[in-house]
């Protein structure tokens, strides 16, 4: 099965590290494509680049050209998910709903802890939609921006352990989810720091889109994501924007 | 004081009839500027549409070159206005958000009458995400399309008012939201014909956003509406578009 | 159009300042009366104040001989505002409400700080019967009575900023609704001090009362407003109160 | 112990009844004082005369001049009783809390049958205040007046029981409450004609009232229901009201 | 009438401790029974407890070979109580609800002390399961053992009072409940101690169920807790255990 | 990997068709091994058989003497997975819990179609707890006993339609769960049926209990789910019951 893993950014480094990140942990037989937008931001970090990238993810998952059989959107906390199960027939999966829904079978809370804290709410508001967010303990920033997880991982990885032990010892929380896609392959080095279980959002989605496809289940068309009725849509990127 | 009211989709006259309800209550002295997007669906009616038109509204507003003192987004249940709040300093009102705002001071419980059934889903998760959910009696769906209601006026009002009247005596709905920007100017009508108070969205967000003009008030900047950080966008349609 | 704006207590130099600073926003040909009950606490700050103070507004309203177009009720948390819209036809609105109403399209999340400690709980109440308080970050206490707000602006000044601070770095408030009619006035000066927008609950009620009058709507009297039934009642104040 | 029993409006034979019924299940030792306010609607039935007899409840209590263990407040939905627990140092019982803390022990899920449609967001408010609603299947109106109670008690019990088997069948309730002081009595009927527990506030807030006595407890003075500051307060009408 | 009061875990002199601290309120004419399951843990700490505690109090009280007319399951926020009222007819009183329940006629919120961390979730659920969980300001541990609570009195009253002081000044509980079986009869001292009610489940329970059986109401049989079905049940240990 | 399958029952047909259920969808690789209680119901319908269920698995899996990677408790609505998790380090879980978790990714609102109308309640309250319920549309039974499933599969296939069909048009569900072990294996013909994707929780939990192995994810210790202290446990069934 083909699965495309699709980054919310403009950074290709980062799609490197997150389609990395999915094959470790892709069952044998599963490709995972990594896909960077033709538009947008070089990171998400706020509404507006995180509604850009909504629509860059459709657009670019509609420029594929080759079959494929399930989608991850690996934008933490990212508009977008429900257009794309409109567009596409296939299972569509977020991380921050898979890192969260993983979260809940491990233990009774769960915190998330990104990068900046103006994402905070944008990150709370898809957990409150998507009905996940009741057994959150906390949404923590570490203060680091997406690039500087990059650019700095020392000092990344020392921002999060510290937020993620606040969130054991204040907030409650028994596990642990990293709230940016760009957190990729940190999640063993911080379960050996805290002695919690820590989920990384983009192998959650990976195991639950290919469980999915496996189980033979996709988007219900009944209602909320039934395809778009025909009209004229009127300058929609895919058309041009390439 | 100059108000632009942005369409969410891209029919003209849509454009031309919300304008003129929001002229019919601005005060002395306030200019209504209506603004159609570059790009976007003819009519906005599911995710998808409603994620373009979150970048086409804003791609609009960008590219409007006059000073202004607010902005009002004319689509009912669609994404996108916290993208606005972010990209500029002066008040954004959403007609979602405007008319359960408004309808809570009017009765115990509002009910939302819109366009089809799919709709539904997203005003009552954007009204959620509002918190202005809770006095919301129920979001009924007409069944008419938004380009109905321009073409069809008559079996459009029928069917609006036999769902506020289901919306008054199923519900316990004791005010009626008008569920989409297209329904200007149907208020009196159907205030006549149910004998509840009738809230029309493009018109209690003209009165809102003069009121917050008025009173100094802007969207606060401390957080998460803050202006984005400066970084490499590429593709933005505000430079492209048009 | 001739507004009431009712005090709550019994002290008439709040009563002025409160109606002063409505008349500061009305708009042109908008006339404010500001009126001061027959009976109750010189402050309410509690709930037997309160409860009196519901009953001493509704009195005062009624013993008006004059008609007017909307009434406004000018206490932070006070209850009562159900039975106005009973005995009324025209718009009523709570400045607790109107508050936060407002404060709702300025940030992501509102703080209400008010006097004493012990009416938190009144405040909190009254937004969670609105429907109001999903967004309330918190309510906090600045330790001040209502009467020492006028006897001791400048210490009130610093208690209601020192509040306001901890709202904003704690609770994550990106709004701050000063939770008293008496603190009318003290909105621009924290405003400054914070950073944050300030929303002061007369002044909004204000511009929400003149734009439910321009709109032509008032209180539902389908359900739990109507008109009280006819019915013998044994000294009720306005008989014989005054 | 001696506990009065506050009737909500001035019908006298209604506090007669309903005095009967708590006399009827009180322990062998206490004694019940059942009083009328001095001012107030005949039947309360709304807001405005809810609000009214939240004042003439207290007004009552406070001229009572011989001692007491505790109060009820024997109206159903009714405003005030955070009034009197600041007045006084003994225990107060809301009849509508009484009834609703009673059937939880009972089973699942309960609902209310009350009197009037236009009472029926009060009771649900006063439920959802007082941190008993989640477990409430529905409040449901029999359409009977409060007086009819009395003067037609045979239609009375027809319409409640109606009300009640819809709850049954349709709301999933599996306790009934009766949802009026007036109600008083008919508990042991519905119940042979429904099959289920039949909960009567007046009789459940008795025990309750008791037992409180018994185990030394009363209402915390710490905050919420401190009594109220020393301060001038006019014409509150434990001073002139009879 | 005859109450029977279970301890959840298999220490004699608890049960004794209970049992003693139940007839210290019980009415003249309740005869309390404190019964003492045949299997599990000598304390309950956790879920695995929990369970087996579930089973063993259904055990022991079908083993009861007497007549009695309640039951109180004396275990703080222990699983079961659902099982006990499918299984008999007369009321069945959970200390847990009942001091919460309690406690709610007390203060406009209320906090839990309980023994270890790892019981509070526990509590929090079964709180909000039992729909008595909005108006809980904290449950917080001592970090006490139950069998500390016997073996080192002292050291346990300062630890509840620390954390009942806490809940006091951080969380605004203005009640505590003792969230321990084991706590019985500390609540004098801790009342003295913070100046606040401080309610103990057992003795709030014993009251309710003396007053649930003189009004003559029990567990209804309609849906929730009907009686099982009669089936093939293999290694019930009231059959075997003992 | 070897995956438990445990019954909460103790009808070894059962077993056999949930087990069959879950090696259709096993992984190359992975071992399903069905266990049937020792003790219990021959099925399991309500608060007291699913108590009972709660230690029987909990017994079954502690009698078991093979290593395995993980443990699935395949009755719908059943009390106990927090045990197992106390006890074991392997992940545990629960079908009700992977049946929900599973539709949130498929459709806005799922419902679940189970057996009796008394187990409805068990499994709302189940749901609840797990934080999986805000997008729960209902739980409908479809009056069929977990007996007459294997008994009668062409009346409890129409029995189940037919709710399935009412869930999606009037509760507006657009995934349907199938609320019971026992229908293991109707999903496809359901699906088909009602054109509305079908979870089966016995297949999704094998996908989950699959891909937490593989993330090499478990149950957070720290907290709520740390092994129980050692202490004195009496007639734990493990010891003496077979």
């Amino acid at each position: 099965m083909r699965i495309l893993v699709v980054n919310v950014n403009t950074t290709e480094s980062i799609t490197e590290t997150i389609a990395q990140q999915a094959r470790a942990v892709a069952a044998p037989g599963t490709e995972i494509v990594g896909l960077t937008p033709y538009f947008g931001a070089e990171s998400v970090e706020g509404n507006f680049e995180s509604y850009l990238a909504a629509i860059a993810v459709m657009d670019r998952v509609m420029a594929y050209d080759q079959p494929f059989d399930a989608v991850i959107q690996a934008g933490y906390g990212e508009h977008g998910r429900e257009g794309l199960q409109e567009l596409l027939n296939v299972p569509v999966v977020d991380i921050t709903e898979a890192a969260a829904s993983t979260a809940m079978f491990l233990g009774h809370a769960y915190s998330v802890v990104t990068t900046l804290d103006r994402t905070v709410p944008l990150i709370e508001d898809r957990l409150k939609l998507a009905g996940l967010y009741q057994r959150c303990a906390s949404v923590r920033a570490s203060g680091m921006t997406v690039l500087e997880l990059e650019h700095n991982p020392l000092a990344a990885m020392e921002a999060i352990v510290r937020q993620a032990e606040l969130a054991i010892s204040e907030d409650k929380a028994e596990v642990i989810c990293l709230g940016c896609g760009g957190m990729a392959g940190l999640d063993e080095q911080i379960r050996r720091r805290t002695g919690v279980p820590v989920v990384d959002g983009v192998t959650a989605a990976v195991t639950i889109a290919e469980a999915l496809v496996r189980l033979g289940l996709s988007t219900s068309k009944i209602r909320t994501y039934a395809t778009p009725r025909p009209k004229k849509v009127i300058g929609w990127p895919s058309k041009f924007g390439h």
